[in-house]
């Protein structure tokens, strides 16, 4: 491989993804993407007595799922990359440690699926690996009771509040196979505009999501027309706006082929959820359900697939901070 | 760089340690250690309101040392990993919020140093960057507010218990330099041996220690003697003496030049830790004060670094869950 310009790393034998699996909860099974995902759960807990142990269930059966999926044997899975949101990410170390896979943690809040791309695509283009599997959940219950509130209480969330996606995305990448191929990976800096309102993650990430892509067009020579679509992970509807708008006053216009997962996982008029979805399973279920099917279908040939995480916890906010953001990309092509 | 055996990476052009920097607090300044520090704290705030913000000011300050003392302009730093105890390792994110250098958060709880000198050392072998950065910190106060009990309890302390060193240490890694070289790493599975008890995670994270340690000798064909010392972050004298005698029963003496870091940060008669220090720092500043200047110095030549984690929470033990460990090693020889 090697580095070109400021901060991206071009892949000389571009890593395969070779399959994805996607397990959700109920309210992403009643979305209009439904359909796309391996499995829709009928409940939040999933026979569990807790959400935390519930979560770790999803992304064990994901990883299950996916491998299986790929026909790799899993003692041919070299290493693996996961994280999610929970403290300590235990839903990622809990569900997986009976998978007996050299395990690398990584933490990138919601942009946490695809930093595990690009660390996965680097192994393997290194030659340190032929196979990685990579991983991420998130669970909306477990999620409001750490970040926010207790789902008990019944508080009421403002217009620009996110849903954080109950589920898990996972992929298994090689280094032979025939596409869709990770060709290049744009990881990106921490950047705090100053936003404090932890209810509004899409405006405190959205200028990350700009400095990774200016910088990805920058380092690449490529302009937003190279892409068939320009995937962001979860700004949702108020930070997808915020980034076009961004990014046009920086000489880019991506209107016509950029989307956000946040906005397509849910229904905005049925679904009440505000400014849309979010958690690192929003991009990893989206992408491992729907965008990933549409590359193998040649239905779409280039992607640029983009997450974005808030860097922030719930003690932070309290001690009035403002929420880090982050951003990484990676182009995949047919 | 290639893989050899079950889970070990070769380097074929070894990466520089080219720098370290430590700075600890005004416990670890009264050690035996002291003198090898860049800076010793004399209270635990460091002139913050808060411990969080202390212990993100130490990581900040330590990583300005580190890039100092490298001689290496820190937009020459391709890209940076770092990690911390946490929750949602904020103490990296906000600490380094400012450094304008691409960011990859890892986490591996006690391991994330060695974690992040693993995959740094695979970017610059894999010539996706020529400097990488790898930073890691943990506080005593925040540790014991966030997985024990607020220190204003004055809680009594079990025996077996450890104590999280307050500090960061940090590593500028360089694909040209003359060494001490990382010239193989050992990423490690998750192995949980069902150990449940939060105040000894020395005994929880030994396992996983035996795991990572007897694979790299079987990986390589190394034995133990091949070292002049192996090196865990933080078993403690209870974990230590576990995987001594583990080891053992593997057939692997490792009895003549096996050290932690957690029995050599803290004087065992004069400064009442228990069984040791623990947290990220305990291996991040031992290395970077201590061995990295014995290996400069040529006092020692060939050293197994092996962190250890436990991938736990406190929620996890509230639900009556295990925990988890995970080491990760790698050999940095002159």
């Amino acid at each position: 491989m090697k580095h070109i310009g400021k901060q991206t790393i071009q892949f000389d034998a571009p890593p395969t993804i070779l399959q994805t699996a996607s397990i959700v909860g109920p309210k992403e099974g009643q979305g209009p993407l439904a359909k796309y995902f391996d499995q829709c759960l009928e409940d939040e807990f999933w026979g569990e007595k807790t959400w935390e142990k519930a979560e770790s269930k999803i992304i064990k059966e994901t990883v299950n799922t996916v491998i299986s999926k790929s026909g790799v044997p899993s003692e041919e899975i070299d290493y693996c990359f996961a994280g999610d949101l929970l403290n300590q990410c235990i839903s990622s170390s809990f569900g997986l440690r009976e998978l007996n896979i050299p395990f690398f943690g990584v933490f990138g809040a919601c942009s946490t699926f695809v930093e595990s791309l690009c660390l996965g695509s680097i192994l393997l283009d290194g030659h340190a690996a032929k196979n990685v599997l990579c991983a991420t959940s998130s669970h909306f219950c477990s999620a409001e009771k750490q970040f926010r509130f207790p789902l008990e209480l019944g508080n009421q969330r403002p217009p620009t509040s996110q849903w954080t996606v109950t589920g898990s995305g996972a992929a298994v990448l090689s280094s032979s196979g025939t596409g869709p191929y990770i060709t290049m990976a744009t990881p990106g800096k921490i950047v705090d505009m100053g936003i404090k309102d932890a209810n509004n993650m899409g405006a405190a990430m959205a200028p990350a999501a700009l400095d990774t892509l200016i910088t990805h067009f920058q380092d690449t020579g490529r302009k937003p027309s190279y892409y068939d679509l320009i995937i962001s992970g979860d700004l949702g509807y108020i930070g997808k706006e915020i980034l076009t708008e961004l990014s046009e006053t920086k000489g880019y216009n991506i209107k016509s082929n950029y989307e956000d997962c946040g906005v397509l996982i849910f229904d905005k008029e049925n679904q009440d959820t505000h400014s849309g979805g979010s958690g690192c399973a929003c991009i990893g279920t989206t992408f491992s359900g729907y965008f990933f099917k549409q590359l193998k279908e040649r239905k779409i040939n280039k992607i640029l697939l983009m997450a974005t995480g808030a860097l922030t916890n719930a003690t932070t906010s309290q001690q009035g901070e403002s929420i880090p953001g982050i951003a990484h990309a990676i182009a995949i092509e047919n």
